[in-house]
């Protein structure tokens, strides 16, 4: 479908310009004043039009515990909320919705899904996950979350010797199942992507790194992992390879321009040093690193190094929401209190790029996406800058970024097909999905989870607690 | 009126009850399952009934600005903020209805309004703040935000000798003006206070803050100040007096178990042991902390030493909202990166009642309200549990603190008086003053400010940038 959005506010160099967009078969065709109508005409009169944004890392599936979870650090925050992990397919479906609905009404036009896999169900989830976010018309980046390393692996074992349990599932089996999934399901014309992606280096071996390289080579795929996002995981790469975790990635040859990394909290100069030069992304994820205790990413640094940052929401059981535009302000303005000299602190615009642009980068699509140029898909939102969020009129940008907008997204484009109308997500019922979270869930207070009983007395003791 | 709450879920020490709750004359009058029916019904299925929570400060006429202060540290964006400080009483007005308004949409049935003044009409100033609460029906805490030395003083001086020009009203003139603010606007009973508040020991001599003692005193009037928010403030109250400030605070007697105290950065162990034994209240504005640079209050030293602390969204020019779940959320989490032991961690329980009763005692109101008990005035928010950003079902307080809730308040009381219903302000048109904020208002990018450009060097070169 073609469409113009007439009189509509983008942003320029450092100031606003209000011009038509011109959209034909899926691409942003004209950008100025005055252009003539083809096809369908929105009026774009007080609003914002901004590239959407990447949701860089999320888990679609945590949405079932957010709210619940204990106050825990993350490795025994896992423990909990693997103990409870939803084991049923329409669960996947409907929190990729849910995620899906949350990000676009947030500003987000892609997903970055870290997915966690049900066992033995695998493939399954996958094709559960690409469904719903088909039905949804985001632009879906499925990383399936895989390890082959038991749990308790991924806390250090200080002096004491661990033993663990094997893995339930093969490293090449895993690997397998993923080479499956992507010819099933990556299919990027069709806005859905499969991506590598082990959770990080505390759960998983070399093989399996090593064969995640292999495929993204083999089938051209982006890579995405876990990496340093707590104490505990320096020291245990420490343990591991006597070497940080990014010198050991690095040599192994995970690193590289279309490799994006969550968290990256722990990381030495000399491992920000190698980031910038193999020009990996780093995925910032705040609120989950600030709810799990993970600490302050050195984003600041990562910046001046030439580093490519990006925001995710990450799952919503460390959030415990899906909202990008709160990932976004907090990612900016919590760097602030890391330097003393404000001329090095993020600015609104800044983070604009790097929810927009900075995420495209991520996932190897800078060509493609997160800019209003010319050419580009039309992954595009529209905000309503009448707003009581959104008023008094100043800088719409600074309000969009700084403040706290509620019901501010008008309309969004994905890949030029309008998927938020009138504030509403138009291509699922959203009443219906919030009546299926309500039936499939229960109020809940307490529980105890099993493995953070037997896990905890290690974990105080090798973290000096 | 008289109401009855049906079927409402309510907190209890480590759990939930669904009971009916009776409200007479204002009052909580009883709370338990299957009372008898007594005035209007409202169906509390599906929802959660808390105490109203306390917006414990912020500076109302900041909304004005808010979106486009530049990135800076506290000292310059001050100098920014005064440059281009509304000077209309009808902006001050529609300001405290934006500030009410998104109080109450958030949680918040109290507002605390360090008032700034329009220069020459700081009577008709607090005037019309009043009128705009009233109208609107949130409990308000009018502190008009007062000083007797020029900004510049605020600036630590360094090596250099600075002299500043005189404040432009006397001390004597301005206590005159708090006097007479307190005989025609203090009412508590109709659910309006004043309160002194010098603005802080930066801008303020020891003559004012003793007058404000003497006020305080004799009018029985609770006091507030802003205290420490930034290093250079720590570094000014050492060149001032030669102690911390909090020493010097506590030496003039400012401090007491009335005194609430916004920020508290930058304190010493001994001064928070000072804040303890004289039982002041902490208000903790972490979204302002960080976006100022300003820093991480050491709010979990504060609970451990038995200080009382609550939160504040602080003016939304340095927020840039006034979100208050959005300030209880970071105010909460962001404290586990400063302490690996997450046994100290805030947990959502605690947040909310810091939110509710930590306010009522900070506002010397703890025996009236702050909780659910029987005797105290209803102060009353509704929370619809089947709200997409609060589903699936799991802990519903987990959900409304660590989530991001949107347009999930769906009714609220204040003193037994309702002011929202199904989710909209009943008392005021919102529909009209989103217009009247859209009117008066322009977009803007660019802006100077002129003090800006004559302190910045100074302040650069004082706090070693």
């Amino acid at each position: 479908m073609n469409f113009i959005i007439k009189n509509v506010l983008i942003v320029t160099d450092d100031d606003y310009a209000t011009v038509d967009v011109q959209v034909v078969e899926g691409k942003i065709a004209a950008i100025a004043p005055d252009l003539d109508v083809s096809g369908t005409v929105f009026n774009g009169s007080n609003k914002l039009l901004l590239p959407g944004f990447v949701n860089a890392h999320t888990h679609s599936s945590e949405m079932w515990q957010r709210g619940i979870m204990s106050i825990f650090p993350l490795e025994l925050w896992l423990a909990e909320l693997y103990d409870f992990a939803p084991l049923d397919p329409e669960q996947v479906y409907l929190s990729a919705l849910g995620t899906a609905t949350e990000t676009l009404l947030s500003g987000g036009t892609s997903v970055v899904d870290h997915l966690v896999l049900i066992p033995g169900q695998e493939l399954e989830t996958i094709a559960t996950a690409t469904r719903a976010y088909q039905e949804v018309g985001i632009r879906a980046f499925i990383a399936p979350l895989i390890q082959d390393q038991s749990l308790a692996a991924g806390i250090p074992s200080g002096e004491s010797a661990q033993t663990h349990e094997p893995y339930f599932r093969s490293t090449a089996a895993t690997l397998e199942i993923i080479e499956e999934a992507v010819r099933q399901f990556h299919r990027p014309d069709e806005g859905v992507s499969m991506l590598v992606a082990p959770t990080g280096i505390q759960l998983c071996t070399d093989a399996l790194f090593e064969g995640c390289i292999e495929l993204s080579d083999r089938y051209h795929l982006c890579r995405h992992s876990h990496l340093l996002e707590t104490r505990a995981q320096e020291k245990l790469a420490q343990e591991k390879y006597g070497c940080t975790a990014v010198e050991h990635l690095k040599r192994i040859g995970y690193l590289s321009d279309r490799t994006s990394l969550a968290h990256c909290v722990w990381l030495s100069d000399a491992d920000v040093a190698i980031l910038a030069q193999t020009e990996s992304t780093v995925v910032h994820n705040p609120l989950s690193n600030l709810r799990l205790g993970s600490g302050i990413a050195p984003i600041l640094k990562y910046r001046q190094a030439g580093v490519n940052v990006t925001f995710g929401c990450d799952g919503a059981s460390s959030n415990d929401s899906q909202d990008l535009l709160e990932a976004i302000k907090i990612g900016s303005i919590l760097h602030n209190v890391t330097d003393l000299d404000y001329q090095h602190w993020i600015t609104p615009r800044q983070a604009v790029e790097m929810a927009s642009l900075g995420g495209a980068k991520g996932l190897n699509m800078a060509d493609k996406i997160g800019s209003l140029t010319v050419g580009k898909q039309a992954d595009l939102v529209l905000y309503d800058l009448t707003n009581l969020s959104l008023l008094p009129r100043t800088d719409p940008i600074g309000l969009l970024v700084l403040g706290r907008p509620t019901n501010v997204v008008d309309s969004a484009w994905v890949n030029g097909k309008q998927i938020i109308t009138d504030g509403k997500v138009t291509t699922i019922n959203v009443d219906n999905l919030r009546q299926e979270l309500f039936n499939c869930s229960q109020w809940q207070t307490k529980r105890k989870s099993p493995t953070v009983a037997q896990l905890e007395l290690h974990y105080r003791t090798v973290m000096g607690l």
